[in-house]
C-alpha cells in the first residue's frame, strides 16, 4: 500500500510572509516544513512597545507551533537554514542538507549601517524580542545613570536619546521614549527631572515618514514636536560613538543612540547566486520566483519586488509580506493541483491598504486610500488595526488591557532591567561617598548632591 | 539655615524583607538609601510560573523605584554592595564606600550545591527573572530536541525532566512541567507525544514538603503522582551531568535537570566577620542585630534567626522576611525617636501565618494555623493569598486574567525561547535529510521518521 510522496514545500521564516504562505497551503496536498531559528512569531509593528516597557514580549509573540497547530500538513523545525543549492534543489543547514520540491524564502531582514557595521554596538536596532529587551535595558539604565551622575554635562548626555531614522519605527520609538520620560517615571527619581529628557530624531531626508503623503509627514512632525521631540531633518549621521552623534562637523553628546535607518536582507538570499539589490534583497520575477527557478519563491523583506499594477517597489511592511506570502502559497497550490486562480494568473500586485504610525497618546497619522487622518481618530484606527492583526486571541485581550491601563494611569509597568552581564552599577551620589579606586577617583562622584536638577 | 543631618539608614536588598523595612520607616525622620543590584522587586513565590511559561516576568515584578515612589524619605540606587566595615560603619561598593548610621542587610540567598558548584551549569536553580527565562528556554528546547531526535533512547532522555529538591519550589516546578507537557503542548508536535514526558522529583529526605505537616506531605505526593510525576524519596543525588542524574549506583538518563535543593546566603554577610551558620547566614541576636553592633540588622534569607516565642529557626519564606524587615524598621524608628513600641520591646518572634504549595490545576496543600486543607479549596486559597501579596494593582489584575485564561483553555502562552547564544538548532528529522559534517554524521539524524512516538 505504497502512497505517492507528497510534494515537499520548505518555508524559511515564520514572520508575516512565511506564516501567510503556510496558511494559504493549508488544504493543499503538500508536506510543509516551516523552518525558523526562533520558536516564536513576533508582531514586529509593536516591538517598539516592548522596547519602551509598555508591553511584555509574550504579549506580541506567538509560538509558531501553536499558530499552525491545527494545520496537519505543516511541520515546524527550530533550525537555521544557511544556504540554498538551486541546481540540486537542496536547502542547506549548518549540519546537513535536504531536498525540496518547492521553496519559499521568507527570512526577513536585519539592520544595516550603511557600511559602518561598527556602529551596531553603540546604536542597536530593533528586529527581535532580544533587541527589544536590550533596548529597554539601555533606556532604563540611562535614567539610573543620570540619577547618580554628579557631573552636569555627563548627566545631560545621559538624559539625551538619539534615534537615527525617521521611518515609522524611528518616529514611534522617539515618541514613546519622550512619553516614558515625561509621564511615566518622573516621580520615581529624586535627583533628576526626567521630563527634561531630550529626544532627538535624526532623519537623512527632508521629511519624516517618507513613505506617507507629505501632508501627514508634516502632521507627524508637528505631533512629535508637540510632545517635545526634536526633529532634525537633512541630518546625515557621519559617526556614532559611545559619547554621541556626529552630523558632519557638529557633535551632539548623547549617551543612548538607537538605529532605525536601514535594513539589509537575510544573507541566505546571497547564496542563491542570483542578482540582488543594494540591500541584499533578491530581485524576483513578476511572479516572485527566482529567475530560471519557478519552484523557488522569495517573499517579504528578502524580496526586491515590483508591483505589477503600478510598477512601484513593494514596501517592506507587514502587508507587503502577507500579500507576497499568500501569492506564493497560492501559486504552489495551483501548480500542485494543475489548476489556476485569478490571483496567480497575473503577476504579483501589491494592494496598499494604507499606512499608520503612532506618535504618542491620542496622536497618530493614518492614510487609507484617499483618506488621510491625524490625531485622535488616527490613533484609535491605529489601535484597532494592530489589535486585529495580532496573532492569538489572548494576545489581543492582553494588549488591549495593557493599553487601556497605560492610557489611564500613564504608566509603563514592564520596566525590567534584565540580562546580568550588562547591568552597569551606579553609585549613590552623596556628599560622603568616598571613591576608593584610582580609576574611579577621577569620576565625578563624591560631589555634593544638587537639589532637583532641571538643566 | 543649616539643618541637622538626618540619620542615614542603608537597606541592602529590595526583596520582601528590604521593602518591608523601608515601608516601616516611611514616616520616620531618617534618610533611607535602598540599594539593589536589580531595578525590580521579584515576587519569588511565582517565579516558577515564569519558568513554566504561564506568566510573563513583568507580571510578577515591580520596579523598586515605583514601589517606594511616594515615600519621600527613600532613595533607590541600582548598585551592588559588596562588603561592610562594621568598625568604621561603612558600606562598601566596588568603587568606593559610604558611611551609614543604621544598616539593614536583606540581600537574600542564592542556590547551593552542597559543595558541588560544578553542578550549577547542568542543574540551574530559580532565584531571578533571568533564571526563570533560562529555565523556560531549557524546558521548551527539550521538546524541540525530542521532536527531531531520531534515536529512541536520546529522545526518551530529552523527554525526561529531573527536579532535585522536594520543597515548595521543587514540588511546584514538577507539577507545572508535567502540566505543560500533558495539557498545553501535545497538539503542537508531530513526531512525539509530549504527554509521555517523565518528570522525576528527587527528595533527599523521607517526605516532600518537610516544612509542612506530615499529612499534607502525603497529600501533596498523592497529588503529584495523580498528575504523573514520579516522586523519589530518600534519593540523595551523588552526581549530575549533561547526561543524567546519579543516585548512588543508579544512573537515570535525563537531559534537563533543575535544582531546588539548597540555598546559601549572599556573601556580603561573610564580610561582617561574625559567626555564620553552615549556609552562610549571619547568626543574629534575638533582636536581629549583629553581636556588638546594635545599629546593624540582618533580616530575611541572610539571617539565621530564632523565633523568641518557640525557639524555632525562622523559616526562609516570604512571611519570615517581611516580619523581620518590619521588626528592624520598627526598631530603628523607635531608636531615632527615643521611644519604644510593643513589637520591639521584645526579641523577634515569628508568627506563622501558614504554608501553601500548589501542585497543579485544582490541586494544592495548605496549612493555616490548625487548619489543614488540600485539593480544590487549598488551590483557591493559594491563588487568593498570592494575588493579595503581589505588589502592584496591575500585576494582580494581569496575573488573575492569565490564570483564568490558562485554566480555561489549558494553555501556556508565554512560550518564548529567548537568548540568542543558547538556541540549539534542531534538524528536520526526515528520511532524506543528509548530514554533511563528520561530527554530526554519527548523530542519529537521517533515520526514517517514525510515526507518533509514544515510548
Amino acid at each position: 500500500m505504497q502512497t505517492k510522496r507528497l510534494p515537499r514545500v520548505f518555508i524559511v521564516g515564520g514572520g508575516f510572509a512565511g506564516l501567510a504562505a503556510a496558511k494559504t497551503l493549508a488544504e493543499a496536498p503538500v508536506e510543509i516544513m516551516l523552518v525558523d531559528r526562533r520558536n516564536h512569531h513576533v508582531f514586529q509593528p509593536l516591538l517598539y512597545q516592548v522596547a519602551t516597557a509598555a508591553l511584555s514580549p509574550a504579549e506580541i509573540s506567538a509560538p509558531i507551533r501553536t499558530v499552525v497547530r491545527d494545520q496537519k500538513n505543516c511541520q515546524v523545525a527550530l533550525s537555521e537554514a544557511v544556504g540554498v543549492d538551486l541546481a540540486k534543489q537542496r536547502l542547506i543547514f549548518k549540519s546537513g542538507h535536504i531536498h525540496y520540491d518547492y521553496l519559499i524564502l521568507a527570512a526577513g531582514a536585519t539592520h544595516a549601517y550603511f557600511g559602518h557595521e561598527e556602529w551596531a554596538a553603540v546604536a542597536p536596532g530593533l528586529k527581535s524580542v532580544e533587541d527589544a529587551t536590550a533596548m529597554r535595558r539601555r533606556i532604563l539604565l540611562a535614567f539610573e545613570t543620570a540619577e547618580y551622575e554628579g557631573n552636569a554635562e555627563a548627566r545631560r548626555a545621559a538624559l539625551t536619546f538619539g534615534i537615527v531614522g525617521g521611518g515609522p519605527t524611528g518616529v514611534e520609538l522617539a515618541g514613546a521614549i519622550k512619553e516614558i520620560a515625561g509621564q511615566a517615571i518622573p516621580k520615581d527619581f529624586r535627583h533628576i527631572d526626567t521630563s527634561t529628557t531630550r529626544v532627538i530624531l535624526f532623519q537623512g531626508g527632508d521629511r519624516i515618514l517618507p513613505s506617507f503623503p507629505t501632508k501627514l509627514s508634516e502632521k507627524a512632525q508637528q505631533h512629535l514636536e508637540d510632545l517635545g521631540v526634536e526633529v532634525r531633518l537633512n541630518a546625515r549621521v557621519t559617526n556614532v560613538t559611545n559619547h554621541g552623534v556626529h552630523i558632519g562637523d557638529e557633535f551632539i553628546p548623547i549617551r543612548t543612540v538607537f538605529w532605525a535607518a536601514g535594513v539589509k536582507a537575510n544573507p541566505i538570499g546571497a547564496t542563491l547566486g542570483v542578482p540582488l539589490d543594494t540591500s541584499g534583497r533578491v530581485i524576483v520575477q513578476p511572479d516572485l520566483t527566482v529567475p530560471g527557478h519557478p519552484e523557488v519563491f522569495v517573499v517579504g523583506d528578502m524580496a526586491a519586488a515590483k508591483s505589477a499594477n503600478n510598477g512601484e517597489p513593494v514596501p517592506g511592511v507587514a502587508q507587503g509580506g502577507i500579500q507576497m506570502g499568500e501569492y506564493a502559497g497560492c501559486a504552489i497550490r495551483n501548480r500542485v493541483a494543475g489548476t489556476s486562480s485569478p490571483l496567480t494568473r497575473r503577476p504579483f500586485s501589491y494592494h496598499d491598504k494604507g499606512s499608520l504610525a503612532v506618535i504618542g497618546k491620542a496622536k497618530a497619522v493614518a492614510q487609507i486610500g484617499a483618506l488621510k487622518v491625524s490625531g485622535f481618530l488616527a490613533w484609535i484606527l491605529w489601535g484597532l488595526v494592530h489589535i486585529a492583526f495580532l496573532i492569538g486571541f489572548r494576545n489581543r485581550v492582553q494588549v488591549m488591557i495593557s493599553w487601556v491601563w497605560n492610557w489611564v494611569v500613564n504608566s509603563r509597568d514592564a520596566r525590567l532591567i534584565t540580562g546580568d552581564a550588562q547591568i552597569q552599577v551606579t553609585l549613590p551620589r552623596s556628599s560622603d561617598f568616598v571613591p576608593d579606586l584610582p580609576e574611579t577617583a577621577a569620576a565625578p562622584h563624591g560631589q555634593p548632591a544638587p537639589e532637583k536638577v532641571s538643566t
